[in-house]
């Protein structure tokens, strides 16, 4: 019988469960509001190494290799590996998949890449292809800043309604069975764009991606925004979060504006850090989910959760050939205990 | 009951079938040995686009949307695409993607996101998470050439062993029903990397991850080389392929040299074509599995067929930075027809 609702939505009827998770993060993100959420923060940002791509990697790597010892779990007990991140041929996860001896697939969606990675290992278990996979991703705002837009030493002027890469990655451990926050739907996005071309407007590139992909979970599955107790976009930052807000309402009558966050907006004190729009990344969904959010579902604060990881598909040589910005977004629904547990 | 055998192979109980395949290549691949394969031969590799970033994303489109058409669908009936190329930040995918209305994920295993995106939407078949969906990738010489190496004006001298990248751009449709040949098992790669560091030596860096795939095929199936009429790795090119070879023998006692080929060799008459140690690029066994494999297995010349796409998973900054390339190899076991037939 099809696991399928609607036209872009699966539904998970053993509903995988995630029984662990691990977020690390940089000294910034270690100093803003969701700082008693993550697992490690690190005093230096390099991690230890020699470059910032490398740092980058390496911090992906302790996630996982953390994630697989909080379970209990050795690493030939994982059948597969689903990573990602922003890094040219995703070096970070290729290069942290080099030190594992885990089956690997390498998922790239930018910044959407955590909920990218975790749809689809939750279709690896409920498929019963595997026992237990991990979902992660990374990102790093020193090897982002210089791959996408200027050398750190340039010191360019950041617009106001620019967004700040997050220093961070996070793993998330899926299992068959166990009492844990549990997949319920994911819905898979299509590409997105409505014409931004400025590499600082990514919150505006990826909010049309982030309203058709909840606005088509709604349609898929039947549910509707108070069905939720927290529905939260990936890295839309302050601006795209509000053009999100509105477009969902004002084209589709869907009002979330009481359950509504964004990882973006929530990571920062974006005054006092001078992060302007939010934090964006691979691994800015990946630690917010892991963290702030994996964490008060286990306390009971949050029940039914739908986190959208949101990306803005350009590379440097698209932008320079006149394109605009692709974006794509996918949701996954996560719920646990409570009357609003399915 | 789980779908998995021995440590890195799914086994797919209701053989997935690849309804239609359509293959794409540029005018040098149409001239070589395999040029009556192919369903559609450029006369410009610019296939009427202004970049050669934007031609093999043109490329990419046109399979995807022909496959569509040759089994009678229409874009509204595809549930998935899993598609990726070798272009920093899938910018050939993502923006062949934007032009369609279906799902996407985005995929990156390099040379080796063939048999990526098969196995996983073979998965998404298997796991009834989807009616059809399609397997796609490309690459362009053009496009790569630039990205990893030199720009086509210097006219840089190429060395001995080095690879040429096809200019090419497969799509694979799959479904659950009919008469088509169709897909037994998955085995997923390790990220395997012996120290090769030169960008040159693409076949030598990939040959380490194709024989501990293949060897672990055979190890978790209970298979061994003579259960296959053919079996056909990535783009290992001449000396890649040399090397899996003898290493197969060598460590593991598997002789697969009486039914053996490499994409990469195959494609070209690496002779009189000059392309050295033959092909190389995402495109590479995207073409030859669509073409030449896949319609000789409808013609009943091949029956049980391994395929193993072969990445090589550096970028141009880890390059720099001194690290050796990372390798993965993927296999998908394709069956149609006879005895052999599983």
């Amino acid at each position: 019988m099809s696991k399928r609702v609607g036209s872009q939505t699966v539904k998970f009827d053993t509903k995988p469960k995630i029984i662990k998770t691990v977020s690390i993060v940089g000294p910034k993100e270690g100093d803003g509001p969701l700082k008693d959420y993550f697992d490690i923060i690190l005093d230096d940002d390099m991690n230890g190494e020699k470059s910032f791509e490398k740092a980058e990697s390496s911090m992906l790597y302790n996630v996982i290799t953390e994630v697989i010892k909080k379970a209990k779990l050795a690493e030939k007990d994982i059948d597969f590996l689903f990573a990602g991140d922003l890094l040219n041929q995703l070096s970070s996860s290729s290069f942290a998949a080099r030190e594992l001896e885990i089956p690997f697939y390498g998922l790239f969606g930018a910044c959407s890449t955590m909920t990218e990675s975790l749809s689809i290992a939750a279709m690896a278990i409920e498929g019963q292809f595997a026992e237990h996979v991990i979902a992660a991703t990374s990102s790093h705002f020193s090897s982002a800043e210089r791959q996408f837009r200027y050398p750190l030493e340039f010191g360019s002027q950041r617009k106001p309604n620019s967004q700040w890469t997050v220093t961070g990655a996070g793993a998330m451990l899926l299992a068959k069975n166990g009492s844990f926050p549990c997949i319920t739907y994911a819905t898979t996005g299509k590409v997105k764009d409505y014409g931004v071309s400025s590499p600082d407007s990514m919150g505006e590139a990826m909010a049309p991606a982030a309203v058709d992909t909840i606005k088509q979970h709604f349609k898929d599955t039947g549910r509707k925004p108070s069905d939720y107790d927290l529905i939260a976009t990936g890295d839309l930052g302050r601006v795209g979060k509000q053009i999100t807000q509105e477009l969902l309402k004002k084209e589709y009558g869907y009002d979330i504006s009481s359950i509504y966050m964004d990882c973006g907006e929530k990571i920062y004190d974006c005054e006092k850090q001078n992060t302007n729009s939010g934090g964006s990344g691979c691994g800015c969904s990946a630690v917010v989910d892991c963290g702030y959010i994996y964490k008060n579902m286990l306390k009971g604060k949050y029940k039914k959760v739908l986190i959208v990881s949101t990306g803005a598909l350009l590379s440097t040589t698209s932008n320079l050939q006149g394109e605009s910005i692709p974006g794509i977004a996918h949701a996954v629904s996560i719920e646990f205990g409570g009357d609003k547990n399915a």
